[in-house]
């Protein structure tokens, strides 16, 4: 990891066409030319000798970072996003060696950034790029032999000590002279170089002012902006996909649409099930908390063989809905509405409204298929056939879901292939853009990174969202293979160690590929913290996911601090999955029985802060800093917006059980400040402000609040 | 790090051709065909798809290790040296996965090794590989489908469990068909596997016994030997690069010829010089001191311009021979011997000599020239004119070295390497096969690796050792880009947690490009360590790196514990770099006035203990132990030979001035022990023999032995 702050960057992009000279492969290394001082010969190199040998580099570049499976798999970024380039770039003997980073863009322009040098006894050189569009970039590394700064170096010290003066003065000629025609032709102004030639040439002069004419400002500005550079030796060109920012930054909201507006009887008993129409009424109501996405659960006809009760149970009864997992019914299979919900029209009508409150809609992938599905009779290869003729439930033996038909995908690649394009585009046709894929883990991973390559080609803007909670290996390679985002750990890591470790696992090379997101609970997971933290808890939860990572999501109920478990089970009694629920949210609001018991106001303020505050839409900016406290977990987030500093500092005691008391030591160089300054710490919850510096004392916990997300002003 | 024994290997080499089906680049996975049940179509790919996106195998296989520069260059071995291929595996659902790792040898044949599973959580799976011959070979690994595990996990829970019985038994008769299907035709008795077909069949038969006939050892011997694979997955096939054994093991012995034989006038003064004639005398005291490998510093004639005196002083006498590092006179350059050392004739029989005595000789290669060198005048592109007309000498600013004359090649690239290729033919075709190169990390890398690799196209024996005591990135790029060895930091070294640091580095994956040699001095180095840690340290010194590490070396004197250093300076007084040495070793020798004064007999038994014990030959089963006292250093090495494991415990107090007491803790299951054993405990340096288990006391220091090298024994 290199330490370093955010570096100097080229934005005007330095055209180096005849700037250097050396053994440049021209097709990688676009328009570069030799000097006309270029060697007479060409060295042999070792292309096409045993073991499929890479020729180096005259000026070696290794271990570009980022760098996914080897480069063979893309670098992910969203427009605006500055990431970090690194390299370990270093030359043999004593002359000055130098780099730069270059982005090319979809339309082949190139972005130059020069690098800087972190460490040079390990050879670090880095650089923070970032990419101005959407599409496929590569980025690359150049190395360079830097004769300028080889001269300046040894001028300085020989003409210092006395040595060899009208030597140096006559080497500083020929750099100069090289350097004024490198960049004749380009609009620049090279008449700095000129003063320094003729102050060099001028022996009457004491040496010293002929080596500060040569080294003046406006040369070493020169130097760095259009370089005189040698043997330029680039790496591999690297593939960088650049995504619009959704895919990065999002606040989501998780609805089952047959709750939102479900009526039950009170006389009978008997529910009505909400509907689209009805479900399109709660959008100004998740509008106004400052989400910007709501996500629906699966929306299509429900199986009725083997379907399952509330609480999981075996049987259903006859008023019993079903999960909405379970997918498929004569009434229509994944590219059908279920008819309890409305019509095309119906669903047509809720994007629309949604994007009427600037709402994008996510809708739920779960590539399943109840018994009942049209596709058991239409596409029988779609799924396993056993040895006695039946088709092949789910099972994790002795354990059978009989509800379900997993899918199989190598009966006939082709055909299954082909017919799960068709039913997403039934849904990209109806305007959705967002999939939050059920399962992706159960199926083979080349359909996923077909799939969601083949749909990019025509709606590069679809964002799909990974619901693989499984084993590490799996999660990472699905984002590498094209998962925009993916579900997280974030559930199960409560303690702030656990939580560090992760977020720097999350926010570090892992960042290059995978988006991850925090959900602090899902009609899946309850963990036993929520159950058992209190209202603590849920604050907490909300306000680490809100502000640890760019992309977090909230299921709908957690205003309501919904902590109540099946027995046994770390999921929600009474479980949506398999029921109605009406929450009667017209009792929170104001004037209602319940204003106030809410957590809604919270939420609200949660995503306020997130569009406040740029610094929140990043991830790879996570920076943690110690409290003495073992239950204090402190980090902040900065970025630089059109010349001011945003940073925000999140203080959480992540103990819901007890206040605690503590000293908070901030790294406050991370943060774009001096060790010594002291800052106004405004704190975004509770309004307060504060004069901090380096170190400062907290009080958190159950008996005020559990979280400061200070906003750091007037520095 | 894979904390995995040495797992089973399939040295028979595994036919697959007709066992797999499934989406494989036929191309890459060389003879795999369809299965008669292979799906009936093939699913669309990501291949040519914006991104230059690369397609993901069915059953994905990420993360080969070792895996050298991202596989754009070699990993290497030796012959007979077994090294872990690891990868991470995984598949989609619940499905058994298994993987293969394949070795393919330079005739194209091919070596399978089963992998096994280290870390379900993790997915990693590893095997242990080796490769019986030199050349270029590829290695990738498969990951695949295991069609028979899958059932064999699933009927014996459902079986167990009483479900589905008759159901399993007819799925076990469909996966035992295509098992046997997949084996006909292999030289292979699948008679077990008939047998399983017809208990399965049996409905007489209770289900338990069914089963147990399915699943018998004989079958899964065969799953093993022949497995079944489905939907087999290459990686990609890395190059493997197999070396002859002296690339990874061998104890050097460096001379400055001149000096061997040299006779200094008592009444005079004068010297004469020693020459290879006198030099070749000494071969049989090397040879009797076990050494592999006797290294002749330069023998070129030597420049007069600016020649240095005795010290390094900046002025010679006329009787100075001066640095044999400043090469070229009148008399000839790189491609020449000095005068005062004799004729190629002479150059001949030394080597001739060598190898008589069983010792190679390695010559050391020093691009670098006097200003008296003939290429001066028949090559001046090969120097640096300066703007005064003048070659420039090598600096470091604002210091001269005016004795020589840095190489230049970058003026007439061609011209330079032609011209050291010519050179180098000139030794080749005297016998040498070994070069120690001087200082590689001044010259261009490309050059070092087209030079080793065009030397290697018709002299794939040669041996390249690089002196790049410099930054690690360039030292590991010249190891990645050709260099067999190369000298390392461990002069520098010394104490417990920086050996083990150092170790763990070099034994790691450095170890799958680098091979490490471990000099305690050279005629360059005597730290501080040396000079002031009396003979202990020098006992030490060479027992550590006889025993840590194959390669290592010792520079003429070392015998005699020559700790003097020329003041301000980390190297010894009065330096043979600028003097001949007389060190009349015959005063040493039996009967002599020094008779037991010299380490000569440590170094033997040294030498000794690494050819008794075939565990020293390697260096990536390099393993550390815990002591209880921070100077108390633990490691073993440990090798199973013809079926019979070889284990060397060397325990050492690396504090050399004080004797210290404390308790070992010895991870004996890494010495392929268990946990309770007890064993003999041979000390091969004293010849004690001790009880040992995991947990045992030491006593070690100057007022006795500073190291333990502990043979294990009869357990």
């Amino acid at each position: 990891m290199t330490g370093s702050p955010a570096s100097p960057r080229a934005t005007k992009p330095v055209s180096t066409t005849t700037s250097e000279s050396g053994f440049v492969d021209e097709s990688e290394a676009g328009a570069v030319h030799l000097a006309p001082d270029a060697p007479p010969s060409r060295p042999p190199t070792v292309e096409g000798m045993p073991g499929g040998a890479s020729p180096i580099g005259r000026i070696p570049v290794t271990d570009v970072r980022p760098l996914v499976d080897c480069g063979t798999r893309p670098a992910k970024s969203v427009v605006g996003e500055e990431f970090v380039v690194q390299a370990r770039v270093f030359r043999e003997g004593h002359e000055a060696v130098n780099a730069t980073a270059v982005l090319t863009d979809p339309a082949g322009g190139e972005h130059y950034f020069a690098m800087h040098c972190d460490n040079p006894g390990l050879s670090e050189w880095s650089t923070t790029v970032v990419a101005d569009r959407e599409g496929w970039w590569t980025y690359r590394v150049e190395g360079w032999s830097d004769p300028y700064a080889t001269w300046v170096h040894d001028a300085t010290i020989k003409i210092g000590a006395g040595i060899d003066s009208e030597l140096m003065c006559a080497e500083g000629v020929r750099v100069l002279e090289r350097f004024a025609a490198a960049v004749r032709g380009q609009d620049i102004d090279a008449a700095p170089i000129a003063i320094g030639i003729a102050a060099l040439k001028d022996g009457t002069l004491p040496a010293a002012h002929r080596l500060g004419a040569a080294t003046s400002p406006e040369i070493r500005g020169l130097a760095g902006l259009v370089p005189l550079r040698e043997f330029v030796s680039p790496s591999a060109a690297y593939s960088l996909l650049v995504e619009r920012e959704r895919a990065l930054f999002g606040a989501w909201y998780e609805i089952f649409p047959r709750s939102e507006g479900a009526v039950r009887d009170p006389k009978t008993g008997r529910w009505t099930s909400g509907t689209l129409r009805t479900a399109a009424k709660r959008l100004p109501g998740i509008a106004a908390m400052g989400f910007d996405v709501v996500y629906l659960t699966p929306i299509h006809p429900i199986g009725t063989t083997a379907r399952k009760g509330p609480n999981n149970s075996l049987v259903a009864g006859p008023e019993d809905p079903g999960s909405p997992y379970a997918i498929g019914s004569s009434e229509g299979g994944h590219d059908a509405i279920h008819p309890d919900l409305g019509t095309f029209e119906d669903f047509d009508h809720f994007v629309a409204e949604a994007a009427r409150n600037g709402l994008e809609v996510a809708m739920d992938f779960a590539l399943q298929a109840s018994p009942d599905h049209p596709w058991v009779q239409t596409h029988p290869a779609l799924f396993t056939t056993r040895a006695d003729g039946t088709i092949a439930y789910a099972e994790n033996p002795p354990k059978k879901y009989q509800d379900i038909y997993p899918l199989n995908f190598d009966n006939d690649p082709a055909e299954a292939y082909a017919e799960v394009r068709r039913v997403i585009q039934v849904w990209l046709d109806h305007g959705v853009r967002i999939f939050r894929v059920d399962n992706p883990h159960t199926k083979p991973i080349p359909f996923w990174q077909w799939l969601i390559a083949d749909v990019a080609l025509t709606y590069p803007d679809v964002i799909w969202l990974a619901e693989a909670f499984t084993k590490p290996a799996m999660m990472h390679t699905l984002a590498k293979v094209g998962f925009q985002q993916s579900y997280t750990y974030y559930a199960w890591r409560n303690q702030r160690w656990e939580l560090e470790e992760y977020g720097r696992e999350l926010a570090g090379p892992a960042a290059a590929y995978m988006r991850p997101s925090f959900f602090p609970t899902t009609p899946d997971i309850l963990t036993p913290y929520m159950q058992y933290g209190g209202p603590t808890a849920w604050k907490l939860r909300a306000a680490l996911a809100a502000t640890m990572v760019p992309t977090y999501g909230i299921y709908a109920g957690y205003e309501l601090m919904e902590n109540v478990a099946r027995p046994g089970a770390e999921e929600q009694i009474d479980n949506e999955k398999y029921e109605y629920k009406d929450r009667q949210w017209y009792l929170y609001e104001p004037g209602g029985a319940l204003e106030g018991q809410s957590l809604a106001g919270y939420l609200t303020r949660l995503n306020d802060i997130r569009r406040w505050h740029p610094a929140l839409r990043w991830l790879r900016n996570l920076h943690f800093h110690h409290a003495d406290d073992e239950n204090i977990l402190v980090y902040s987030k900065t970025r630089v917006v059109g010349g001011e500093r945003n940073t925000i500092v999140v203080v959480a005691n992540v103990d819901p059980h007890a206040t605690r008391e503590t000293w908070v030591h901030l790294d406050l160089e991370a943060m774009g400040l001096a060790t010594w300054s002291t800052f106004d710490a405004h704190d975004e919850i509770t309004g307060q402000t504060w004069q901090w510096r380096a170190d400062n004392f907290v009080r958190l916990g159950p008996d005020s609040e559990p979280v400061h997300i200070i906003h750091v002003r007037s520095h």
